[in-house]
């Protein structure tokens, strides 16, 4: 038997996001489908922001009603505040997904407020969260962005971010996710914060979002393997690219997370041939959004599938 | 003190080795010359092979002779065979490399003979270097090709990887070099192998050799690293990429990699703004050979420098 490990997909959200071109609504729902049928079983399907801030994502609802209708997907949202938040529970999601900066000047310059404003915020979020009955109840992560560095303080205390963790596990989060935002981290930093944060916030599951834009997203992905860590984010082609950094890649490409999880011998229950296709898809959506990726060039090793089929028996 | 940490470029060899363009003489011996001043300090400079067969590396004696003239740098020749060898000794590498291929098919694919055979075809090297007074002894290092899997057989085991290991090993290897020939390598297998093989050779040093075709090669490197490995090759943006795999990359990017070795604390004694600048020179050589590469995109984190020499001054 396999290990398990998680992989979400973040594309239709964090990908989304950065684009001006706006993808429309039926597309979306068609990439969920694939993405399913693939074996995703955790998607970041919209952000419940403010429509007029960000039309990209303001068929929100649209979307994520149709994602709740996909049996066993876990259908996850961004939600910014408190109003984010009463939008996400009135229509169901399970999980909701709360960010703050552990870098102040980045937690000031996103939402213009202190990063201990925001935590009082994701207070509000769970006690929200807990005017739900228990099984009606969504999942709460709370997200650190910036965790391995900041374009705008540059190195963040790692003492910090393992404080600040510990604050929002005893504030009610069920996950802590950590977030290389800028694509600062390097493997050794990634190893040694997730092994303290998740140390200290045990049993809570602690979840890694790497960026890939300095070419280090799967060391990074492994360093968090090493220090236990099983749940990882990444998107489609890699989909979330910097808008000021040309030819950087954004989140770490799904397909070759798949690849790399499925050949150090995790089960992550995605059938990479179906998610490869996938791709094809969204590039008929947006044709000038350039998908990054390593495995859809080189192609499976020679006799991947009956490996992995020997692996899955043993 | 930062512990250190060593990059051997082998571009000039493994990536001109697959360009139809020859470079002419005196672009690599500005290639040569710029590395050197960045930092790089082993340089895999030619291979020599019959002039006739790779037209591209016919001036291997006069690259090597001004590569040694270049004050602290460890020279390094691919030898295919004695002759080859030969030519190495009467020039005075400082080492030269030996491949063989621990898959039976691949290695009688690339020199039509058996693994067996390349082992004794070794062992002449060996003898041949021993004919020569210690003192201008070069160092030898056997590379063990296609280590972590095989286009040709799929799966390598990992035990006769061991085994021929300790075989060259015993027969007077100075080093032993690792090689995901092609892109097979995954982590989880890396870091076994290197572990198994220090074990069973220890004193010698065994260094990783890895190509990033399915993305793996900076997790590779780090797998190898947690093995305690601390010799690895990469060429200047990625040069050596597989003429059979359209946009699929070769070799690790030496930039990348270097950055990855700094950013984890490795002193590797290159200095990176000046190795990013080297690919200019390529480019203008070779203009029609793309050039793979993050950090080049992406520039260094923020006050990447001044961690830096803060990490140096510990």
């Amino acid at each position: 038997m396999r290990e398990r490990a998680f992989v979400r997909e973040v594309g239709m959200r964090d990908g989304l996001q950065s684009l001006a071109e706006i993808m429309p609504t039926e597309q979306k729902i068609a990439w969920l489908d694939a993405e399913h049928a693939a074996g995703v079983r955790e998607i970041e399907v919209s952000s419940f922001v403010p429509p007029k801030l960000l039309p990209q994502l303001a068929d929100a609802e649209a979307v994520v009603r149709h994602a709740l209708s996909l049996p066993g997907l876990t259908v996850s949202a961004l939600i910014p505040n408190l109003k984010g938040a009463e939008r996400g529970l009135a229509i169901g999601v399970h999980e909701i997904n709360f960010v703050l900066s552990v870098s102040e000047g980045h937690n000031r310059a996103n939402v213009r407020r202190s990063t201990t404003e925001s935590i009082e915020d994701f207070r509000r979020v769970v006690a929200l969260c807990h005017t739900a009955p228990e099984d009606q109840r969504p999942r709460l992560t709370c997200g650190l962005a910036t965790a391995f560095g900041c374009t705008i303080e540059g190195a963040v205390d790692e003492e910090r971010v393992r404080r600040i963790a510990v604050e929002v596990a005893e504030a009610g989060a069920d996950a802590i996710m950590l977030a290389d935002t800028v694509g600062y981290g390097q493997p050794a930093a990634v190893e040694r914060v997730f092994r303290r944060v998740m140390a200290d916030v045990a049993p809570l599951p602690v979840c890694g979002h790497f960026h890939d834009t300095r070419g280090l997203g799967l060391a990074n992905v492994l360093a968090a393997l090493n220090a236990g860590a099983r749940s990882f984010d990444a998107s489609l082609g890699g989909l979330g690219g910097c808008p000021y950094a040309p030819g950087a890649t954004g989140n770490i490409v799904i397909e070759d997370l798949v690849f790399m999880l499925g050949a150090m011998g995790f089960d992550t229950g995605i059938d990479l041939d179906r998610l490869v296709e996938v791709r094809e898809l969204v590039h008929q959506a947006l044709p000038d959004v350039v998908q990054y990726g390593a495995i859809v060039k080189a192609g499976l090793p020679k006799n991947f599938h009956a490996m992995q089929a020997a692996q899955a028996a043993q």
